[in-house]
């Protein structure tokens, strides 16, 4: 149960207002004047609690649940016990997130809505209506913030432009100066970072993660891009829509990545390759090269996936065989 | 020698009092009417210092060192000078630690002890007593912190329930929401979060290190783990007692770490796989599924250290052959 | 073209001036009566504009390129249009770093000058000259920074001693207890953290990075060296003069490095070895052993970059073989 001392709960909803507002395709069982007052797993789910079901991990719990209704994926749906209420949908994590939001709005901090007091804003920034900025965030000059963005404690934002619906994590650092430097005997000389970072609507970028501003051109982030904590993009790093970054990732300056590229977590790259849109790159990837849309990579250097589990087994094949 | 600027020194201590405090099982030589007035490495010790030696690495040192008393091993007294006075210890570091906590306290900056006025505390928060909190933290709505913990600067804690003798180091972030989307070629849903953090007891949490909330369950951190700088813990993990997570680890949503488990540098964990009490993680190994109590493993995907050895071994002779 | 919403453009300058300032060894063409009033890439520029091409790479830009004068090797000096003029230099990229100073300065955020009021300084704290300290930094007792360095936004220093012209970027944590503790089955007692951090003239720590401070021994960075964003440096490390570490690199306590020894992106390093001055390691490389200077190393464990190209081609050509 979310605990009331951190997160607010709206409701009771009626069943139907759940399938109007869930994106659910079929009903089983009947819902009329079925109230429902919470949402919770599986196993923990009473009378009156709506639940979901989309890993097929978890069917086992789907028999149990006192449940009045659940989300399920339309395979799963003759599974569910005849007391409970099958909502169908083509993506049950989906409409599980809606309804978890008509309970709990979207989960954040409510301590700190609105632009708070201490936030230090440049005169010269632009903030757009609905957006709330944090305890010690900072925004420098001339920096654009659209609307309905949630910037978090202690961000720190410069040269930048900023869409709508950005929601920034505790300590994440953008547009700061690039790693560009003239190499010298004498000194390394700093080359003056001349390009700012923009970034799209519905963007996600976690804590602590850093996204350095361009050289010249800009450093991009496409809409819909969820990008997670601890993340490092290097200056010029250019990204379509929907990608998703998993934690400790670092994609080196002047990187491409098409739409909804995916890269598991602690992946690097180096700078200055294309990767193509729908590629997979999996945990701690080391991408040395462009890799085509829809590839799917492991290992370092990356290879496909079928020739890095065949290196793995052939590997595997001769260590026995030296034993 | 600790730099006075930064560090106050406390003494000096009667021999007597320190054998009586810091865990010693024996005391090699006359420990009568010496005084110790600081603590210093073998190498840099003079008459009247207190030293020790627990690496087998720097036995060396000991022969020319001119402290007045050395903590040792038992099994490394006999190569004690006869001019120094040896203080038998099963943990000569633990008995080293102890002393210099006599001399020099926790070793925190004393500039910003008690609540800093800057810090930024919600109202509903509750903090215990002698708990201590730097410059420019944020502390949420709700969040519970124990008795004499000491919060450094730019912490942001929402969320959360942490125990009592905690230490969060600068720019951590406890609490904010975990990396949950509901995937779609729509666009990514952000699925509310509504876990929290619950941090046990002599806790330590590193520089600019994330931990995620709960999506429905709660991340958990046993009594007397000690984790490192720019770790990265996901929605729902889960550590038992006194595991030892070491710098740039990254481990992914719903992974269950058992007690005194210790992973090294830069290592990474899939999700919702379960690590055994007492396992040993290898540096920037990738751990992709469960591994049993006690195991030790390395390499990415991680196998038993003795097959990973070996792997490497036939490498290097199929490459020697070939050359 | 620098966005003037983020920084502010001097000149023209007289081309003379130019040449007179940027390390230039010879002019193809004549500069004589020649303005230049900005700094633009080769395919961006226009007439009155200023270039450069050091990578090869990119050669096929000259050609078309309308800029009135470019900074070039020597060696590409052939491959000018006739109606460009040509600034050979030795190190174009360091040329132009220096014209595009005289541009727009460092091309630091300027909104942010001088010591931020909100900056949270102790009182004995020494702050040289020109040091300029951005919002919500804390500076800790006893900390000494030198003249002209910058110090942005939501910096800790403590325990540290700092030289001149060092730029930290936002986040970056200096000085705090590094990870040191007695481990024991009873709970891991933190052992006092006595060193400070030492810091070199003219270095460079990216956003997010953490350098903790020494045990005993001091943690020490050399002049001119450039650290990346999110890297971590356990306490006693010690490296020489004009390394550069790249993005979440991992260097354990207790290594030393060289001079100009270069870590590529997410590179580690286990604690207590010697990395020769000159060495350079590859992405993603751990480094289990001290490497003479002038070494090159890549893999996990890291081996000199030839045999680990060899045991990528063996692996190869057997996964071949076996499918």
């Amino acid at each position: 149960m979310a605990d009331p001392r951190f997160f607010k709960k709206q409701g009771p909803f009626a069943l139907s207002t759940i399938i109007e507002t869930c994106e659910i395709d079929d009903v089983i069982g009947d819902p009329k004047g079925v109230d429902v007052t919470d949402i919770r797993p599986l196993i923990e789910a009473e009378s009156g609690h709506l639940s979901f079901l989309s890993n097929i991990k978890y069917k086992s719990h789907l028999k149990d649940t006192k449940a009045s209704a659940v989300f399920v994926d339309g395979k799963m749906a003759s599974d569910l016990p005849a007391s409970v209420i099958g909502l169908v949908s083509k993506n049950p994590h989906r409409s599980y997130a809606i309804a978890t939001r008509m309970f709990y709005g979207n989960g954040q901090d409510v301590s700190f809505s609105g632009i708070h007091p201490t936030a230090c804003i440049s005169e010269t920034a632009e903030i757009g209506e609905g957006t709330s900025i944090g305890p010690f965030a900072v925004i420098g000059d001339g920096v654009v913030i659209g609307k309905n963005c949630c910037i978090e404690s202690h961000v720190t934002i410069t040269h930048a432009k900023i869409g709508n619906h950005v929601r920034v994590f505790p300590g994440a650092r953008i547009g700061q100066s690039g790693f560009g430097y003239a190499m010298d005997p004498r000194g390394h000389m700093p080359v003056p970072q001349l390009g700012c970072v923009i970034i799209g609507d519905h963007v996600e970028i976690g804590a602590n993660t850093t996204i350095d501003r361009g050289s010249w051109k800009d450093t991009e982030i496409g809409d819909g891009c969820v990008i997670d904590n601890l993340v490092m993009l290097g200056h010029n790093v250019k990204m379509g829509r929907g990608c998703v970054i998993v934690a400790q990732t670092g994609i080196s300056g002047s990187t491409t990545l098409g739409d909804f590229v995916v890269t598991a977590g602690q992946s690097g790259f180096v700078g200055h390759i294309e990767v193509g849109s729908g590629a997979r790159v999996g945990a701690q990837a080391g991408v040395t090269r462009s890799i085509p849309a829809g590839a799917e990579v492991s290992g370092t250097p990356a290879v496909p996936l079928r020739q890095y589990l065949k290196q793995a087994a052939v590997l595997g094949k001769l260590t026995k065989k030296s034993s």
